[in-house]
């Protein structure tokens, strides 16, 4: 076994999940994640945790879901409505409440294995699970991926690249980079208004406002101690809202199976009032209609994990990307809220990205923090408006 | 998809566990199993139930099992032992308490995955779980295989060939079947003691005799409905007691992962009093030092299932082979037991079979019922004694 599955696994295991032995660890094992499952399996025996093992596969839940619409065929109606599942099933609810941790390990066979499953059907797939992702997210839940062909060929890099990219982004000194993101944390905490500009010959121009006053950043550490869920992480982000202006999003992404390139959208009073995508305008559409928190922000995130250094078409690893910016409509995380508050709400929470590495600059209360990707406590950051 | 792989889905859903809308199911998925896993979740998505999947794989258990042994010799303990599992941990117990049905689908890389994880550690992992073992035994269960080449391998045959032989012992006419079994089973439930005598040149002699009165036989029709666990099944056992004599069991096994050949056990008043075997005998000594009952027979087993036509070193499939009779030692099954009465108690259950087809006679209170492995309602019965 490649040492860095071992460590891959150490780093879930202990950094992420923070496990403790007595704990119960429910793993899901995506189809071609089965080598990262045994290795972290073996530390969760070393540190006297309990394990339960989920097969996440695409194709197992394609198969379900397309059995369901036959069915729901077969009764005469058209499209699968959330009745048409039965809400919150036992054991599922059962296995997450009974759980500690969930430690989730991406890595299928085909990132479109799901393609085919009609958009009702997933939504009301989704719609009837609601106390099961609430029980899920009750847990200390991880979301991680063992590098595959599948995910090598969606980021277009050959295997044994794609697996050195995936192990540069998960296996960082995450103590040192959380120091350094607790700088972009305060910032943030301390600020009540962010602009981001981007001037750039090759794209359109970004001018957008938001405030932030009241709201609480994540320094998102990829451990649950930082309030963070993703492995690789790297990122600091918080809950925008009164959004204004125009943004453009440069880098490409997939909503829902379908590529959206060159996405721009319109703010106004903090909400989307137009929007426009080069492809699969379509797939956008979809998402802003979804419901009225649908077309208002639910994050802004600043990627600071500098182990990433291209886009690979996953989301996991390109918002984390250091010299990019995100912003994602939809849900708000309760943890960037006042106690006791709700954010934005909405059942979607999709992330868009902008490259800001050169022709830009991210202003905190006027001040600027970030230009052409330089932090401002970084060698080479030049000042001024 | 191989048609057949769609029809074994059916046959387990319909057929064996008797899945019904609503119903929550568990399905199991070994490391090479995942077609039919798909197939499995297609049909409970028509049929209405629930699906939650788990990842049997040996390989995660070996490595949990190795991280245990690990943390233990770290702790300066020299063997594992059930105090160093939590007892019936949350999740584990909440998945099978919340189950209606268990589908286990056997089919992993290497039958042999577990085979240096230390005998003590096993044994350590079964006692503290036997609180979900009993949960899990209380669902419809039902415990079947997708062909493997692992599987094949063990079998000795090519992986094409294996496939054929599965499906043709899974794939039958179990109405008809069910109905020839239920002679077998009135024989049974009628009768007090049975004899079983092979004579043949190249094999030491059987002569066993055991009462059966009292009990009740379980015509193995491979479904739920009739208290059948296995698909394919094909047998009718029931709990014999008192057993007397000598029998040689021609049929290799492999017994915790070690291969058992040319087993001779000795009975006196119901218990072996003197045992060989031609390999393995220390892999058989470990049986039946298991505990009291582990030297007492649980069960008695007569293959009826002609779809089974060669020994594949599998007791799923050895035991259910027509011309063959299995005894085992180690647990009764309830099902065979008065009501509220419990019969032979021990941890292990470990079927071992003789080859009935030529030189062989079994009789149920002095009347033979299968003579050179006819029965007495087929064609080509010989009466007599």
């Amino acid at each position: 076994m490649d040492e860095r599955v071992r460590e891959h696994a150490e780093v879930l295991v202990d950094w992420s999940a923070r496990v403790e032995a007595g704990d119960d660890v429910v793993v899901s094992v995506a189809e071609d994640a089965h080598e990262l499952g045994v290795a972290v399996a073996a530390a969760l025996g070393e540190r006297g945790a309990n394990v339960t093992t989920l097969y996440g596969s695409s194709e197992v839940s394609r198969a379900y879901l397309k059995g369901v619409e036959a069915r729901v065929e077969g009764e005469g109606d058209d499209a699968v409505d959330a009745d048409d599942f039965d809400a919150d099933p036992g054991v599922e609810r059962a296995v997450f409440e009974a759980a500690d941790a969930y430690l989730r390990i991406g890595g299928g066979r085909n990132v479109t294995a799901t393609a085919d499953v009609e958009r009702p059907t997933r939504r009301a797939y989704a719609k009837a699970r609601q106390g099961v992702r609430e029980a899920r997210m009750d847990t200390d839940w991880v979301s991680t991926v063992h590098p595959t062909r599948s995910l090598a060929q969606q980021a277009g890099m050959a295997y044994e690249e794609y697996a050195d990219f995936v192990y540069d982004a998960v296996l960082r000194d995450w103590e040192s980079l959380a120091d350094e993101m607790a700088e972009m944390k305060e910032i943030l905490d301390d600020g009540e208004g962010v602009r981001i500009v981007t001037e750039r010959d090759d794209a359109p121009d970004t001018d957008v406002t938001m405030s932030i006053a009241g709201r609480t950043a994540v320094n998102s550490a990829a451990s649950v101690a930082y309030d963070s869920h993703n492995l690789p992480s790297g990122e600091v982000f918080t809950a925008p809202y009164d959004t204004a202006g125009e943004v453009f999003f440069d880098v490409p992404m997939t909503i829902d199976a379908t590529r959206v390139r060159n996405v721009h959208l319109t703010f106004e009073d903090g909400e989307v009032v137009d929007f426009a995508a080069e492809a699969g305008e379509d797939a956008l559409a979809n998402v802003l209609d979804t419901d009225p928190g649908a077309r208002r922000l639910g994050e802004l995130g600043i990627g600071m994990n500098r182990g990433i250094d291209r886009f690979t078409d996953s989301i996991l690893f390109d918002e984390k990307m250091g010299d990019t910016v995100h912003l994602a409509v939809g849900r708000a995380y309760d943890a960037c809220l006042p106690e006791g508050e709700s954010g934005n709400e909405s059942a979607v929470h999709v992330d868009m990205i902008t490259d800001v590495s050169a022709g830009s600059r991210m202003a905190v209360d006027g001040e600027v923090v970030q230009r052409n990707g330089t932090f401002r406590w970084e060698d080479g950051f030049e000042a001024g408006d």
